[in-house]
């Protein structure tokens, strides 16, 4: 006897009822004043200040439903705003994700793209509190993050001076390793170890969110997320900073899961490191001598001049492969 | 002697010359203590507390680049976000933007879509202090807007109770007209009075935004913007405070590019008025006997029961044209 499972569409349920089951999923925390129903909703900013940042991300672009689950796409939506919050030193309150989806998308995938937003927010204490939804040929996200500073003065990507060191918190060249592996139409199982874990990585960042109040608390003078690729982010805090960043690619932790495709695809481990970028890694700038936590690694140093230099060689603006 | 000249497209700035030729063009306000550039901007929040609103905008669905021009399409954008502020009782702060545009997109409509954005925004003294920028195929605006509501309670769509007035601020059905003006195909040339006026409305709403704050103090127990349409968005609040709105359409100032519209077209005015959406007029509910400044109309009452009546007779959810 065959069972036929029957597939309910997102536009069986209508906007107002994709709205409500979507609201229905996500809980409230003690940030919200208002949650998701009317046409705003209010979050508590203590500090009198809110850091606000905003990502758009366009299926085919950012993401393949096909590489992807809802949910992995909901988690990495979520983690790469929450990380740009992270990066100024505050911590996130709460997202308003504005989704953009097919009549034909399955409410599964849909209920799955909510979770993944619920359980990423969950890691910082945040709230999805609000949105709004459209019919769209692609799955389209549009989702802003905000944050409180707790009364401390955010850290921006233009504090670097000369003498001051570089240290990066979180996986680099993981989500990079990951995604050449999927480009190069590996089939990597579950059970696939340290090459899953790369692809994992791509599919959900892991950023080290802690690490960013953590760096403000001990005296980063510049912080970003590294969201392009190490080289051409610390790019930009060179030039807001008027300064020059020289790394030892020798610190650097190159990790299994980027060691492993790196051998399968007889690719650069350390070229991923540098450029890749989605790990939403953080990289930030102390005065020398600071005590910094394990889960800081000093990677390099701020001197007099402009750009970026690996192991004294200037990185062009073509990146670091241009000069291997 | 043949000029030649040569359309510059956003393909040839890239990315960074995109962002920066954008932020070059955006004044920042009182509020912004931190603008465009960095990881995340940061606003001013004296109330403790934020209001946040986003949208989705997408073309085809939307809006058209053959029926609305750049500054047009940025005008309407910032609008709908900064009418949803209004709505709470708030004044908008700022607002961040996410942007998807084709490579092939001229970058005279990304500066004109850029400058709406601006000059809506400089209607309330709000400012756009960051945002994000993609490919897409379509031009694709994800727009979050912030608001403080200056100590005041946020006036939300639930307050609604028997024996109190609805009113209305702001124009209502006049984006109705336009949209139904080119959709029947008309050319409506600048010189073409009423009917240009009802086109243009569909092209940039113009909310009524010191409505809301004025009503939050004027004590609004209710309050929503009309972007569904007067009898769905009343529905919402009847629904949300479990109450009964019962509507005089007598009472409502049909405006002259919707009469000249309806002329035109062989269409009911009355229709567009109650069911047209896209002007984000101010619908609220006040206490009897209120003394309501010459923006707000008195158009109905709240009784108990449930749902929205019209001259005593109910509003189907199919909406008004079902019992006409």
């Amino acid at each position: 006897m065959w069972v036929r499972r029957c597939v309910i569409r997102v536009g069986d349920l209508g906007e107002f009822g994709a709205v409500s089951r979507i609201s229905g999923r996500l809980p409230q925390g003690a940030s919200v004043l208002l949650g998701p129903g009317d046409d705003a909703a209010m979050v508590s900013a203590p500090d009198g200040r809110v850091v606000v940042s905003t990502d758009l991300l366009l299926e085919g672009r950012h993401f393949r439903r096909d590489w992807s689950s809802g949910y992995d796409v909901g988690r990495k939506a979520a983690a790469q705003n929450l990380a740009d919050i992270a990066a100024m030193g505050a911590v996130p309150t709460s997202l308003v994700v504005g989704l953009g989806i097919p009549a034909d998308l399955p409410v599964d995938w849909l209920d799955a793209l909510t979770d993944g937003f619920r359980d990423e927010c969950a890691v910082v204490g945040a709230s999805v509190v609000g949105g709004d939804i459209a019919r769209s040929d692609l799955v389209v996200l549009g989702v802003t993050a905000l944050g409180d500073l707790g009364g401390r003065p955010p850290v921006t990507r233009s504090g670097a001076r000369p003498g001051q060191v570089v240290a990066v918190a979180g996986r680099l060249g993981h989500a990079a390793a990951g995604l050449a592996l999927l480009e190069a139409g590996r089939e990597v199982p579950r059970d696939a170890g340290a090459l899953f874990e790369a692809v994992e990585a791509h599919r959900r960042p892991c950023p080290p969110y802690a690490c960013g109040p953590e760096a403000a608390r001990l005296g980063a003078t510049a912080m970003l997320d590294v969201s392009d690729g190490l080289l051409q982010d610390l790019g930009h805090l060179a030039r807001a900073g008027g300064v020059r960043v020289e790394l030892d690619p020798d610190a650097f932790t190159v990790g299994e899961p980027v060691a492993a495709a790196a051998k399968e695809l007889g690719a650069d481990p350390v070229d991923w490191v540098l450029t890749g970028g989605e790990d939403h890694a953080l990289a930030a700038v102390f005065p020398a001598g600071v005590a910094l936590g394990d889960a800081w690694q000093v990677v390099g140093a701020v001197v007099e001049g402009e750009g970026v230099a690996v192991r004294g060689r200037d990185v062009g603006r073509g990146g670091w492969d241009h000069f291997q």
